[in-house]
């Protein structure tokens, strides 16, 4: 046993041993905490804008790119929206609590109630304001919650998480409810995906290669999130205006993210008109537009695609585009290529429309709108920790539900099983 | 690749391209698939008491002990049976549809729909008769399924998955919808746990080592079912009668079951009145008790307990004994050996109660009620798939929803994300 796995396994018992102290508190108390969290993160803006100037100094020094070192970068009004986030979540209605609850014929009553899950572990990269989102997200919910950061942030992680331990000492809670992983090197995750029995689920936050690295070698139950290999289908009844208004919006509005489409699908009665107002309507954003034989051949600006490119998810302005016969290809492309995650469909026809939307295998399938859509807040949920593109638990947006589980609580009077 | 594994792959890319087909029927025409089987089990009775004929054989030719004979036997009886639980689930409400529906500020209209997984795999042991309940359940929730059975029922097996078949077939359905692996040793069950983007989800309804095998190794989304160390706990404030009563049902009425109690945990003050009056009431039974040092100074017929005897599910006429100073400690000891299926605790004391039910983490937390009655017959599902230990998707009894996850429809008239 490494070191790092002691470190990480004596935190994760720490952590664990302090849940019970939350787990059955009034949702009142829960948002008590939640301000005096938000507070403390206030009081303590300067310490965490010194621990922040030290992540950037180090990032600058390391040569980290610059629309990373934008994510890095705190200021104090970026503080006073982390805390708003937080007073945000005191106004959601509770997630825990008796949901059902019936008395059978053998004499016993049956409560059927949400409990937080326990012990919640977050895996996540570069932006300091995950560290503040997923604590309150996991004590709103009743959860204690460790975190593991990248180590662009560390500093400011640390900062951070002093901050938000005070203010549950505040309200007379474990300061251990919320633990940080000091270590940020790979190992430290590694020893994280181990903590069975102590961890109850771990969100892996991130690139492709984490999320795969969790889903392979995690002994604690996982729940995938993020990756976005998401297409717009234009039909031959596609009303071409929505759909190059759609399409545009998809790929172009912010393509860093994973609910930004990937692939353009053409059917082949629409493909040479629609393709060239497409790649006119792009020239702003410079987009590079990888096509198969036939759309190449509609568009001499386009380069040829592999088959490789249909697997990728640019997030970038870069997109795959291909010529399809018919809306079953489509959706065969999409099962196949997708990754279950948001995906489009641009039609006037209501058959073809609810075949697409049937069949297709996505957490989010749309109809004229825009797979951008596909977020917490779009969706109403009011908190989001993760877009789950997983079938099991949660699927799609998760918010505070997604960190609770079932338990039936039985009473009787003496009932035995006949 | 090994023979054994190109079969199952070869029949789960079979049982995938079926799915489609069942997903997008209305709950009427699955209602009339399940008739059909149900009609085709009957029809066919002659030839499934064939095949199990066969089985007993080999199983009496192999020494199978009687008690597991008795499992694998089936009758014109049984086969009845079978088809009337069939038909019992036609009557009960679709687990499929719309469950939201609301629109948001930005124009999309959403729609939350409970979609069936998929395809479902499931691995058992001997009892026949589960290769046909299981079927049914997933056809009602419009999911595929892929059976992997005992070798002992191969050939029952075989019998009735070709009658299921059929009715599939009678009903103009693709009859792969209902697959049976014909392997059945183990590299099989191992081959189904690597089946990634064939098996939505996998559950494994078995012993110990089957359930660890599926978690340690399983590349597929795995439900836990079924292990099951349960313990009662004696209050110093119960009702003795009352616990006599539920601690004697927990344990006796039928331990080969998960939901059956395995430690008894006695309250100091009153574990003398209470134990040797315990052990005279299960006389009738033979029960042996293994008990640490102060329940065998109480009780002289008592044998020494080890660590070992307090984790260990006997599923026999075993108990372990243990004398406690408090309810705490009581909670400490289950959160520890406990397999968070199903806990008691007796007593008339509602603080001591509340914070047993709160503290101990599992499915199922009675009071003053026996064990036994965690079950999806006893809290009125209608139909039951396992009863899932893990926490997230689905804890505790698993009905027609634990097949079933989200999906959103979200249709607009070209919005796009501001």
């Amino acid at each position: 046993m490494s070191t790092v796995f002691e470190e990480v396994k004596a935190l994760c018992e720490a952590v664990k041993a302090a849940a019970p102290t939350l787990s059955m508190q009034t949702n009142e108390k829960r948002n008590r905490v939640l301000r005096a969290m938000a507070s403390a993160l206030l009081d303590n803006t300067d310490q965490i804008l010194d621990a922040n100037g030290r992540d950037l100094s180090n990032a600058a020094a390391n040569g980290v790119p610059a629309v990373m070192m934008d994510r890095l970068r705190l200021t104090a009004e970026r503080i006073t929206g982390i805390a708003n986030a937080m007073l945000e979540l005191v106004a959601l209605p509770d997630p825990l609590g008796v949901s059902d609850s019936f008395t059978r014929p053998s004499g016993i009553t049956v409560n059927k109630l949400r409990v937080p899950l326990g012990v919640v572990a977050i895996i996540f990269e570069a932006r300091p304001n995950v560290t503040a989102d997923a604590a309150a997200i996991a004590i709103k919910s009743g959860n204690a919650v460790v975190l593991r950061g990248g180590k662009e942030a560390i500093e400011s992680n640390k900062a951070i998480v002093a901050a938000l331990r005070l203010g549950l000492e505040r309200e007379g809670l474990s300061p251990d409810l919320i633990g940080l992983v000091s270590s940020t090197d790979r190992e430290s995750a590694n020893a994280l995906m181990q903590m069975r029995g102590l961890v109850d689920v771990l969100i892996p936050r991130g690139g492709k290669g984490l999320i795969r690295n969790c889903v392979d070698n995690a002994k604690v139950p996982v729940i995938e999130t993020g990756a976005g290999n998401c297409h717009v289908y234009v039909d031959k009844d596609a009303d071409l205006d929505k759909a190059l208004r759609v399409a545009v919006n998809a790929k172009c509005q912010r393509p860093s993210v994973c609910n930004a489409a990937e692939t353009l699908l053409l059917h082949r009665d629409i493909a040479a008109a629609f393709l060239p107002k497409f790649y006119a309507a792009t020239r702003e954003w410079n987009l590079e537009l990888r096509g198969d034989a036939r759309a190449c051949a509609i568009l001499p600006e386009a380069k040829p695609a592999t088959e490789e490119d249909f697997a990728t998810e640019y997030n970038d302005y870069i997109m795959a585009v291909k010529v399809v016969d018919s809306a079953d290809e489509a959706i065969a492309h999409v099962n196949r290529y997708g990754t279950r995650h948001s995906e489009c469909i641009i039609t006037e026809d209501d058959e073809v429309a609810a075949r697409f939307q049937g069949l297709v295998d996505a957490a989010a399938v749309y109809r004229n709108a825009s797979t951008r859509f596909t977020d917490g807040g779009e969706f109403g949920l009011g908190a989001e920790i993760g877009i789950s593109t997983q079938k099991l638990h949660a699927r799609g947006p998760m918010g505070l539900e997604a960190l609770t589980t079932v338990k039936y609580l039985v009473s009787g009077d003496g009932a035995i099983r006949r």
